[in-house]
Order: C-alpha cells, then structure tokens, then sequence
C-alpha cells in the first residue's frame, strides 16, 4: 500500500519549480512518515515473535514442571498364574515364594498384580459329574491373599488382615518397603489410612488412622473400617486437629509420581486376565513372556505411548501350557494373544526360568525399552 | 592389442581382386578368431570372479560355524558377601537363600562365583586381645559350601559331598538346570565325571564315572577321586569300551560356547577379591553396583573388548559397608576400586533392594550392554 503511494506520486510531480519545491519537501516527508511506520510495524513484529518465543518457552518450562510433579500417567500390571505356589516344597517357601512376586512387583512399581488360575476349573455351571473338591485355584487365593497383606501398610494390617491360615507363615516375608510404607516420623503428604469408628461432630468428616500416634480428621463421612487414602493438609500438621481429603489412590502416582503399591485382581483364566481389565480402556500394550518369543534385544517401542502395560507370566510349563487349560480363548499359539511375545532372556544358561526370576529379568529387561523416554523423577 | 591389429590391417588391404578376395577372408578368419579370444577371455574373466565370490562365501562360512563353535573367549565373575545369609530368618530359608544366588548365577552364564567375607575379621596376625570365637565368616563357608553342591552335577554329588550339617537342608535347594547336568540318555560331547578306584590294565588310562551305565577310559592315569571333565570321542559311543581325553573345564566354554557351571572362590575381604583373581591377567572390566552409582542407562561399553568381566554386589547395608570393613584397602570411596559404578535398577519402588534380587536385576540390565555385539549362540 505505502509503495504503491509512492510510486504513483511520481506521476503527480508539479512542473512548476515552487510547487516542485513544496512538492519535493511533502514527498521527505511523505516518505520519512513511511520509513517510521515501516520500523514501527517491524518493531511490533520483532515483539510479537519475542512474545511468542516466550510464551512457547513459558508452556514448555510450565509442561516441564507439571510433568515433573504430576508424576507417572501411564499403569503397569503383570499377571502370573496361581498354581507356582504348588511347586513351592513347604508351606513356609510357599508363603517365602509369594513373597518373592511381591518383592518384585514393588521394586518394578509394578501397579497391579493379576493372579490368573490355569488349571483350567473355569466351568461357570455347576452341571456334569461332580469331582470332588480339589485343591485347584488354592494357590491362586492363597497367592492373592499373601500379596495384599504385603502390600498393607504395616500399621494397617491388623484392621485388615484378621488370622487366616494363609497368613500363617507370614513371619518368613521380607518387608516391602514401598514409599507408601510409612513410619511414623515420615513427613508426607499422602498416607495410606483406615476410617474409625470414632463418631464426629454433626456435619463433620470422620476420622482416620494413618499410622501417626494422633488421627486425621477428612473431609468426607465414611463408613468405619473403610482404607482410604488421604492428602494431609500441611497447614495442619502441627495442629491438634489435623485435616486431610480422601483422594484417589492413584492420585500419589499421577499427581506426585510417588509409586503407591499395588493392587491385586483375580483372574479365572488367562483370557479373563484381559476380558476383566479394571481400566475402562483395557490394556494397550500386551507382553507375553516365553523362551519361545522373539529376542528382547530386537524389541523395540520406538516413541510408541501407552496407557495401561501389561505383562504376562506362564508358570512352571509356560504359558503354552496356561493357554491350553482356557478353552474359551480357543487359540493354541499364545503368540496370537499378545501385541509382543518375548523370550527376554536369551542365552539363558539353564534348562528353565522360574517366574519369581522372571518378573525380575523381564522387568529389568523391559524398563529402559519401556520408560527411558517417558523418564520421571518420582519424589521419594 | 587386438584393435590396434584390426584396424592396421585395412591399410594393408591389397588392390589385385583376388589378393583381396583372400585377404579379405583371411580378415575374417582373423576377425572371428578375435571375437573368440575375446569370449574367452570374458569367460574367464566371469570364472574368476565366481570363483572370488565363492571363496568369499565359504570363507564367511567357515567364518560363522567357527565363530559358533568356538564359543566364548571370557568370562564373567559375581562377588558378593557371605554375610546375606545371616539375614534369612531359619536354618531352610538360608539354604534357599544360597539357591537364589546359585539359580541367578548359572542363568546368566556366570563363571566364578567369589564369596567375600565382610566381617573385618581379616587379620592375618594373631596378636591383639582374643575376642572369642565368634560366628563372623561362618555364612561364608557355607554360602560357598552350597554352591559348590548345587553346581555339581547330581550324579557325582555323592562321590564330592559327604554329609555336612551346611547342607542339612538341601532338599529345598531348586534344581541349576545348566547344561553340564547330564542326564543318562543325554547325548554329550563333553561330561564331567569322577576318576574311579578301578585299576586300568598296564600303560592304559583310567576309567571315569560320567554319569552313564557305562564308564569311559581317558587318556590318562590319574588319581581316584579326582573331578575331571571328558571330551567323549564319539567313534566310541556305542563300542563296549568307550574313550575319552581328559580337557580343561573351560574348553566347553571356549570350543563349543557352552555354559559349563562355575567356580567358587573364597575372599577374606572385599580387596582379596581382586588380588586373589584366579585370571593370570585378573579382571579388565570391574563394575560395582550401588543405588548411589551411575544410571545404569548412561552406561555403554562401546566396542571396548574385555576378558574377564567382574560385577560386584554388596550386602544388607551396600558395597560402603563392605569397604569400611576392609582396612587395608584404605579407601573410603566404593566408586573408586571399580571402572564402573553402576545403579543398575534406577526408579526402584522400594527402599532396598535384596542381593539375590539385584544379581538378576544387574545381570538381565547389563546383558545387552555386555554381550549383544558379541552374541554367540551356544548349542544347548
């Protein structure tokens, strides 16, 4: 637009020499007034760049830092079968063996253990001969059992784990020591707690223990007896009424990152593992685990996101011999189940893998294919 | 050469009508016998490079079998403190704890085991105040004591292992699976076997037990008792009177790639693990596992060749407790003694991590790293 004025004026220029004078100056000026304008606009374009340029930086230190403390968005579960317990030689290995799973799920911050039965007592009618009661999917309740009463924070335990046969052996369990196991003295704002049967004032929360020698009263009334999680209101730690909120316990892990422990499902087959899923979403990414999947070493997730991870364990005959009891799922190749089917410990130098090793060399394995590029730094 | 004839020859060409009717089919004579050679030499030329191109193949197969048959040429060694055991809370559970280590050890190819002692009792004098016999060291000798057995094959245990009250409960030990644990109708070049009191005639070798209903005659007069490892000579298979040539116990390893068990070494401290290398050129890549080490994913061997490989683990209270027991060492730094510091299970979602649990963490995680660009593919 200003150069085309410019130009056209050219044509306009006066013959006389008086007004070409007047004419010439106004032309200066024309043109100074053009040149200012053109570095005014130059100059709101530099800052309207530098504005973005920090906006961008802003939202990328903003995204940073939220990624930071939000923590980890993504769950992952792993499923083995029950039976591994009957392989165990005395009912103190047996607790020592479930023991060992659980051990390992926490040091992997594994989110979620399934305990499938592959023994193949799937039937859901109660027609045809009657069999006698066998010990089938004992392994698999008692394995279930051992887990959760692990994973309990200690000072929880006797609200939720009453005496149980099950339990019997728990003396030869080593510790958890999960981030969600706290001591007393811990400073934190989350704690895993359980709601007493201590009435409050008319319109009042309840009140919960959360291993600290005085309670915290929540925002909400439960009923007693109830585990919940609460996120202590710092402001109130030195006070003699401490408030919290009952928050989700998958709250530590997706806004703090902190891993939070696990929880444990029961499968009544390997097909229900998947069917079952307790994410709306089910699993997005499936792994199964055998001597005769692919070379770990040739997988790779590439820059691939995932929600929900699940990893697959066959017992002490592979999880060939865990497909075969499901005849529902009616496929014979286990490979055919999983997005990847991997043998992650190639050049193995004995004949077998026992699962407890498993869950440690394939977690081992998996993790930096897994989460090198998803880092997070939890705060614990 | 041949061209330059070609066309000389036109200048020659004679003007009589009958010079030049024979000049001219002695052209083409000339001409075809050129084409001739030509093809010739193309033929050969073609020949030749076939003949490149097949040596070429062969020489890379040749290449490839012997790079599998050859197997490895090194070896890798754990060292860890006796002194784990004494945290396993019954006399079963401490065995089974020696088992772990065992099991982790033979699934990764591990080919010394060094239990070091951690104590500090490692005085080599007798002066100074009698402090009593305490129980220091006794995890040790015994740890040591359990995986000797476990690593012998079942077949020669009773001839290697009297009644010891260390291994009073050896029942629950898992069974090692590795190659070398033959069974009778396994099909072997090389078994492990134990001299017999059998006298050979005059001049003769002397016979072995290896597992079979039959023994084999080595090539040697050795004493009874003595563990030998035998390269069957399969000619003599299915004869009446089966031969055999005493080899090193290394040689299934370094000829055929096999995993072949491993060695057990007492250490009277953390330092005595590295003088005291069996390796005439001692370790050349020594790493140390600690949560305070580098992450394991920062961590890369490159193309760097080693020979004998060392990983190092500490004990209930970490590697820094090893070292401060350790005085003549006079080093208060751990990452200082190993090449390479290693955190191999960064992100771990509980406070500690066991030993028997970090040997198959760090070996499945350093696996990759150590072996993949020199992958064999042991026949098994």
């Amino acid at each position: 637009m200003m150069e085309e004025k410019l130009y056209r004026s050219f044509d306009e220029r006066p013959t006389n020499p008086k007004e070409l004078i007047k004419w010439k100056e106004e032309n200066k000026a024309r043109k100074r007034k053009w040149r200012e304008e053109k570095l005014l606009k130059q100059l709101k374009r530099q800052k309207a760049a530098e504005t973005v340029a920090m906006e961008t930086e802003n939202r990328k230190l903003k995204e940073e830092k939220q990624q930071k403390t939000q923590g980890r968005p993504y769950t992952i579960s792993i499923a083995l079968p029950g039976s591994i317990l009957d392989n165990a030689q005395s009912p103190e290995l047996r607790t020592y063996l479930a023991g060992q799973i659980a051990r390992a799920a926490v040091v992997f911050n594994i989110d979620e253990i399934v305990v499938f039965d592959e023994s193949g007592s799937t039937e859901k009618t109660t027609e045809g001969e009657f069999k006698g009661v066998g010990k089938h999917g004992q392994g698999n309740v008692q394995l279930a059992r051992i887990l959760q009463y692990l994973e309990c924070p200690q000072y929880l335990r006797k609200s939720f784990f009453p005496q149980h046969k099950d339990l019997q052996y728990a003396g030869v369990l080593n510790p958890l020591d999960c981030p969600h196991h706290m001591r007393a003295q811990d400073e934190a704002v989350y704690r895993e707690g359980v709601v007493l049967n201590k009435p409050p004032r008319e319109g009042r929360g309840s009140f919960v223990n959360i291993g600290l020698t005085k309670d915290v009263q929540i925002d909400k009334h439960l009923k007693a007896g109830v585990r919940v999680t609460v996120k202590i209101d710092p402001a109130t730690t030195d006070r003699k009424n401490m408030r919290g909120t009952v928050v989700s316990p998958s709250e530590p892990r997706t806004q703090a990152g902190l891993y939070w422990g696990y929880t444990v499902r029961l499968a009544g087959s390997l097909g229900a593992v998947f069917t079952e899923s307790p994410y709306p979403e089910t699993y997005d990414l499936t792994i199964g685990t055998s001597e005769r999947g692919t070379d770990l070493d040739e997988f790779s997730l590439e820059d691939a996101d995932f929600k929900h991870g699940l990893v697959v364990f066959g017992g002490v005959k592979g999880l060939e011999a865990s497909l075969e009891s499901d005849e529902q799922l009616g496929v014979e190749d286990p490979s055919l189940l999983f997005q990847h089917y991997l043998n992650t410990c190639p050049q193995q130098g004995s004949r077998t893998i026992r699962t407890e090793e498993a869950i440690l060399i394939t977690m081992a394995g998996l993790r930096p294919k897994l989460f090198s590029k998803r880092r997070q730094n939890p705060e614990s």
